[in-house]
């Protein structure tokens, strides 16, 4: 167990902050609310960031560029989106500093105050659609798919390293379109990119449904979503596409002519995943040691710590580590052989436990007498010996074995938290076990907003394809048509 | 000659913005001074972004993130730096908006003014050295080479597609080292990765030389630079690099034990390339009928247009172009067919002319028969056939070829435009001529501020390995030791 790790059960909050610091993936800066993100943080960050780059790229979108700033009138243009987030907006007024005369440090210059204040972009529909007007002529400019990798700034209360933090780094995707048929596949095809990314590469299962009104994105006719379960039993939401009709469109007067003469209000998406990625990946896979990553996110797939005394024995490790090493690189494994002598194995080994390297390969001198190395998964936490002879194919399949397994012990855990419940009473205990609920409800907000007073928990979605089924809702007892999923969520 | 675009000759600066707009590079926003980067101009900014990135890590550096904020009071800790950025600063002051009790909209809201004002980053040396206090405690932890992609803002007066933004994107390096020898060498360094890149992608020739104290970032004892002269002969700097020594580390307290046991202030670099770069991009190659790419930063090098009436001649040449496009892409060629029906040939001729596509090919009926193709170079507007036959590998030679003349037309340019004089006459009479002028100046600020005023040229540069050479001052008479490059800059 890493020093100073707070375990799980003791306090999962804090060994989550705990781990974020200490496995230098982030770190609390001198700004409210704002994270540094560091190197190793960075680097899976890096990964998402091209893994997803490339399934968008794939879809047929491209990347693009929109101001940081946003004139203040452009947010009241469109009015659920304007209510959704002028609470928590950072403001730029001024546009200088000068020197304080009364004393040391500088002060903000109240000559260079601005004529229309501008927010820092929470979200970027109003300035991109404001571009869209001059983008768009004729249905043969449609459609539009294009994403931002950028910053975004929603000026939090409570905030979390990765979960929720007042600056983050996402994507998001703007996409207009012709008809409302192509806008809907759209959005659907995007929560599918997402689900099956995260799937695929982060190994966290999710279930795909479409949010109820009080859950929907601020000036959306439909929310879809993906969400997750973490290890404690709260729900998390993943990643978002939504469908956002004509709104955007008319508020800023986005028009085109169609094929056959007509003008027309053009069909928006649009979609995002943020750096609260990672804290998904954190809380799924991790445990008391600190990180655990998935090899196809992990910067280092495998370390080779060498165990030696004196430079002879040392030379001796080096050139078959580094023959290995050139094996592995052939094969396309991420390896790094850390033979620095300024640090002991017992502390490699820690630190590579503690960064969720996914495999630690160890050579000693009695290693090379025998041709073996001893190799460590760190999922498992399980050692085995290996003949060097062959390795590299070894341990590329082990990397894709732990790549699967850690999916599907993520799914067990997941699925044995999803509750079938039809009384109050079981509902309230089995948001007290943690996990998903699927309860039958009476479709109304008002109703949905008393279930979260009384339990804090919200509808996290509605699965996609979910069957009917008659039942009545477990607060009102009122006629349902169908179940959804409960949970208390971050 | 693309339709609307301003001739070089009649209005350098408009034919620059007209070009940057026409060929969907960039737009004005709603935002005053912030660009949208529209896909064609983002897809060139990646390429340089994915090499620049690459070779960052392949001399050691990592990525990481720092806050987008930066609390006042850390601006006010180093000086010279906060005199040199405090002038032009967006300020965040409230954090919160509300609806307008007088009327529609929102308004900020009075009751959410901030505690102490945050600025918009200009730079990040603040924030980030604030940090590196928590990262450094010895000589282990030494060197950091961390790089951070980011956004920053500074409120410019005169601003300019690319060349001036409010807003843009840049990378900025910040390392910290245990001696003063390995930052000035990383400084140094980063400048050739820096000016190899240039040369190398771009196709953009650079002098390669130091600041001169007038023109040094806020806050660095030597301030490395690459200098780019454009076709109108005015000079652009292209990136810079900076040995701070110990002012961040001492302003901040970053101090480590070193391996003789003492506690030491550690040694500062910093070093950034911006957005900018596609401003020299345009302004060195391009012409009058449009953007002229180097085939390295292409998105798209090669495109292939059919030229046909009816269905069955397309389909005849789909058959051809198809497979010309798997053996290109199998060369690694980026290719794209436009078989679009929505547009006419002379339509896509005229566009991709404008987008600055390296190489055209056009299949018609007649081509098919003869098994022949028409292939156009952008760059000198030439066109030759080729056979079919082995296309691939000579489209893929004609790239190479591209890239090598694109350099030797910029570099010979370039060099025809260096002029060396001895007296003011001369030197001003050069000045208007444009191009770098070589000059004998006194060394004293005050003399480079008197030139400046007198003539609006700086000093860009003094190259590396300068040759000393006795003369005097072309201002002042008062002796010199050496010569130093002016010229007047973007």
């Amino acid at each position: 167990m890493a020093k100073n790790l707070t375990t799980r059960d003791k306090d999962y909050s804090r060994w989550y902050n705990d781990l974020v610091v200490q496995a230098d993936l982030a770190d609390n800066s001198g700004v409210r609310g704002c994270m540094v993100i560091k190197p190793h943080g960075y680097a899976i960050w890096e990964k998402i960031q091209a893994e997803l780059d490339f399934r968008f790229k794939e879809t047929g979108h491209v990347n693009a560029y929109f101001p940081l700033f946003i004139p203040k009138s452009y947010f009241s243009k469109e009015a659920a989106h304007v209510d959704g987030f002028a609470k928590e907006c950072a403001v730029v007024t001024h546009y200088r500093l000068k020197n304080n005369p009364d004393g040391p440090g500088v002060i903000v210059d109240e000559d260079a105050k601005l004529e229309e204040e501008l927010i820092v972009r929470p979200t970027s529909e109003t300035i991109i659609w404001d571009s869209y007007r001059n983008w768009v002529q004729s249905y043969r400019d449609l459609p539009i798919l294009v994403n931002q990798w950028a910053n975004v700034v929603r000026w939090e209360m409570r905030t979390r390293l990765f979960l929720r933090t007042t600056e983050f780094l996402w994507q998001e995707g703007h996409t207009a379109h012709a008809t409302e048929a192509e806008a809907v596949a759209e959005a659907v095809q995007m929560l599918h990119v997402y689900g099956d990314f995260v799937e695929e590469y982060m190994a966290i299962p999710v279930i795909r449904g479409v949010k109820s009104d009080n859950e929907r994105f601020a000036g959306a006719l439909e929310t879809y979503c993906i969400e997750a379960l973490m290890q404690d039993g709260k729900a998390l939401q993943a990643g978002t596409s939504h469908f956002l009709g004509q709104n955007f469109a008319k508020a800023f007067d986005v028009k085109f002519q169609d094929k056959d003469g007509e003008v027309k209000h053009v069909w928006a998406t649009s979609w995002g995943v943020s750096t609260r990625l990672m804290g998904a990946l954190i809380m799924t896979h991790s445990d008391d040691h600190g990180l655990v990553l998935p090899p196809k996110l992990a910067p280092i797939q495998v370390v080779i710590v060498p165990i030696y005394r004196g430079e002879e024995e040392l030379q001796a490790i080096d050139e078959v580590a580094n023959a290995l090493v050139a094996d592995f690189k052939k094969m396309g494994i991420r390896v790094k052989y850390d033979h620095r002598d300024t640090y002991k194995p017992g502390w490699k080994f820690n630190e590579y436990e503690l960064k969720g390297v996914p495999i630690r390969i160890a050579i000693g001198p009695k290693d090379l007498e025998k041709g073996t190395v001893e190799i460590a998964r760190r999922d498992t936490l399980t050692k085995s010996y290996l003949p060097m002879e062959g390795l590299a194919s070894e341990v590329s399949s082990m990397l894709d074995v732990i790549q699967v397994e850690l999916f599907e012990r993520a799914k067990a855990h997941r699925d044995a938290n999803i509750h079938f419940v039809t009384t109050w009473e079981e509902f309230t205990a089995a948001l007290d076990r943690g996990g998903f609920v699927s309860a039958h409800w009476d479709g109304s907000p008002e109703t949905e907003d008393q279930i979260k007073d009384k339990t804090k928990a919200t509808i996290r979605c509605i699965p996609l394809d979910n069957p009917l089924e008659e039942g009545q809702c477990i607060l009102t007892g009122k006629p349902s048509t169908q179940r959804v999923l409960f949970a208390r969520a971050y």
